[in-house]
């Protein structure tokens, strides 16, 4: 693949002392100082790549956006709507994909209209809640004989996932249509470790794979991310080579020149510094569900429990979503004025607008207290509360990065996944923990079957229902 | 008003130490000796209350939900589309109803569904981003002559708010529409604050009031909330009647018997002990919104930096939105495995099912390795995973609360807002920090000023623009 050059300049000049003060700001120095451990991990991460971890390979798979493609094609042509099954990596990023380069009213706008792209209505049912499920089925079991599934579970047993499985396998088969027609499954491919695997071969879905190397919270670039991208008609080549041209600017170890491993190293200083919060805050309603893939890449990979010869450490920043300029009238006041205890990115678009064409606010005569905006542009306003708040945060010795694109498109939510994976995976190694398991969660599942009944688990003591 | 009795029922067994151990958990008796203050800020609470203290009062104004109903008949035998043109408080509480009270695809509903009750489209639109805006167009443009606006802003100079109300208006007159019959104001009632009071006044607006002594994140149950409750079908009686009785119960400062009292007093004491974060985690889709809506309450209010004898302190929790199931696949695993620094308040919804009904997983026969899911409900499910959840984060000594409500509907949701309102209301009192300003957020708007090139402002150095 010929990768396009990235494009992403992160802009961290207000982190540092010189901007911010001592009593909050990094030295220099004390990110270069980091430079030789940073290069040890990014050793270790080149020796597994492609055998343990699996992520960064991911966008050099021609053959598997090939197939991911033509049967997107496919389904789009003999269906009204697509439904994601999924829950966590399964699914946030397929929101977040489908939130930053579809339409933001999809689902709204006539099937015919430009802007749809000719794709089906998207949907992505991330939760078991009754009321949710029973509203879904009010508004898709009209049109099922339209609809295809995807159920995504890379262990093929979350028990969310597959309820959900089971009652659209279930409502398929009383309506006499064939789950085997409307049901795509994205699972690992060994039949031995997923059932939904064993499931594909019995009873004939089409199944998509998910690399035994890359976990949930690393599988947007996978056909996890790809076919409801595809579907939503999505240029998926474009998607993987910007990620593919922010993975070789992550080639190298030097802090001057990957930006994933000095947004890393600043992050785990800053997080040093008593700044345990990141938050990740967009000034683009279309990337405000990539912060919440975010957090879920951030608080899975790097919240973990460390064993130090005995001793428990608890570690892990917390991540925190939030979108401009709409939380400037929400959260900014405790950003501004409370305890300094964060540390925020903001997210910069050049060209903020739909398709390049600015709003104006206002083509005619405006009262003169608000001449200051109707002369202008939402996209002028837009660029200025982010200009502001970046200033306004500096005066206010609140330590805070610019993630600066040109403009929100395939290429660049490539490159910005691509970042932050690797961001993260430095941060592992920062840490001194495992940024690919999730072991934490292993006692709530447990006893969540204890109380579903299933068999040898007990419910947990004092539970009370 | 005949207030029906309070239903919501707090569990704080798992925040004390025999419950989490003596780590992290509370002493009952570090509860009982926050009384005095408790009391002493209740007075002072009851002393401002309708005087400089407005939001206590909100469910009593009978006069003004008739007036509210009246408006939203009106607006709906004549509108398919009703906006919210608003930010902060002006949009967070009628996100917040919109989510839990109306249908969750309301919008993609046919207009004659049942589960619309006779509703137009509802959007609220909180954001200046040219692209969403543009989308935004998109939808409503084509219908504009069957669209209602409602523009919400208390000073009537948000500069977001006030630059969309400047393009609809201007859109109105471009197509030969009357602006005075498409758009209702909701706004300071003093035309010497509000311009855009003046305006209604020289435009021939509707108009709706908000209470001088009500600040923007406190106002959802005034005509700010309201207006477009009513207008989506929501029993606005209901929910005032609620949030009656929640207030009335908050009307003692016995931390026994006012709940608000008591969950301020813990998160307070809890944030002592390193809790910084407060998560609101509610196990219902429906109730999402309200933990954004909370988010706002809670940031704007206690994030303050108080001045000591000219000494600096900077306070407040920092609060974070989750849902459950949805966030045990995500943010989970930090929650129970990184740092003690959290507290989590659960939603519980005893009854989750959409009307009563629950939705069976399968109906059918299933793999032997999926019985216990296919002989269950979703209901039973999501029950089953908020147990387990509150017991593993008690085993892994996590603070967490518990607000247990036997349904989602107008009065349960009318209660949440007061119950949290009283609470923050209080743990102002507990940070000695005045809870109704929001002085922090000053520099940013007038280094916005500066930027749009606003008479009298000066833009910051360095802002890259």
């Amino acid at each position: 693949m010929n990768a396009p050059r990235s494009v992403l300049v992160m802009n961290d000049e207000n982190v540092y002392a010189d901007a911010i003060g001592a009593g909050h700001g990094l030295q220099r120095a004390e990110v270069a100082a980091l430079a030789g451990r940073v290069a040890e991990f990014h050793r270790a991460l080149r020796a597994q790549r492609g055998a343990d971890i699996g992520f960064p390979e991911l966008p050099y798979d021609a053959a598997l956006a090939g197939q991911v493609r033509t049967a997107a094609d496919e389904i789009r042509a003999r269906c009204d709507n697509f439904v994601v099954l999924g829950i966590g990596g399964s699914a946030l990023g397929a929101i977040a994909v489908h939130g930053a380069l579809n339409h933001p009213f999809h689902n709204l706008l006539p099937s015919g209209h430009a802007a749809r792209r000719g794709a089906p209505r998207l949907f992505v049912l991330d939760n078991v809640d009754p009321a949710l499920i029973a509203a879904f089925l009010d508004v898709v079991e009209p049109e099922l004989d339209r609809t295809v599934f995807n159920v995504i579970t890379k262990s093929g047993s979350t028990a969310e996932t597959m309820s959900q499985f089971l009652m659209v396998r279930d409502l398929l088969r009383r309506r006499g249509l064939d789950p085997a027609e409307r049901i795509v499954l994205t699972t690992d491919p060994d039949p031995k470790r997923s059932l939904l695997r064993r499931m594909a071969q019995d009873e004939g879905y089409a199944a998509f794979p998910v690399p035994a190397n890359v976990g949930g919270r690393f599988s947007v670039l996978s056909a996890v991310g790809l076919l409801s991208a595809a579907v939503g008609g999505v240029d998926v080549d474009a998607l993987l080579a910007g990620a593919a041209a922010m993975d070789q600017r992550c080639g190298t170890a030097d802090l001057d020149a990957n930006p994933a491993a000095r947004y890393a190293a600043i992050q785990y200083l800053l997080d040093g510094k008593g700044k345990s919060i990141s938050v990740l805050m967009p000034y683009s309603s279309a990337l405000r569900r990539l912060a919440d893939w975010y957090c879920q890449l951030w608080a899975e990979s790097l919240g973990k429990r460390q064993d130090l010869a005995g001793h428990d450490v608890f570690v892990g920043p917390t991540p925190v979503a939030s979108v401009g300029v709409t939380d400037q009238h929400s959260v900014m006041q405790l950003y501004q004025d409370g305890p300094f205890d964060k540390v925020i990115t903001l997210v910069e678009v050049e060209d903020a607008t739909l398709g390049g064409a600015d709003v104006p606010i206002c083509t005619g005569d405006s009262e003169e207290e608000l001449a200051y905006l109707a002369q202008s542009t939402f996209g002028k306003l837009l660029a200025a509360e982010l200009a502001a708040t970046r200033c306004a945060l500096r005066d206010k010795h609140r330590p805070n990065l610019t993630l600066r694109v040109p403009r929100v498109g395939p290429a660049v939510l490539g490159e910005l996944f691509m970042f932050f994976e690797h961001a993260v995976a430095c941060s592992g190694g920062l840490y001194g923990i495992n940024p690919f398991d999730q072991p934490g969660v292993e006692l709530g599942k447990v006893y969540t079957y204890g109380l579903m009944g299933r068999e040898g688990y007990d419910a947990p003591r004092g539970a009370g229902v």
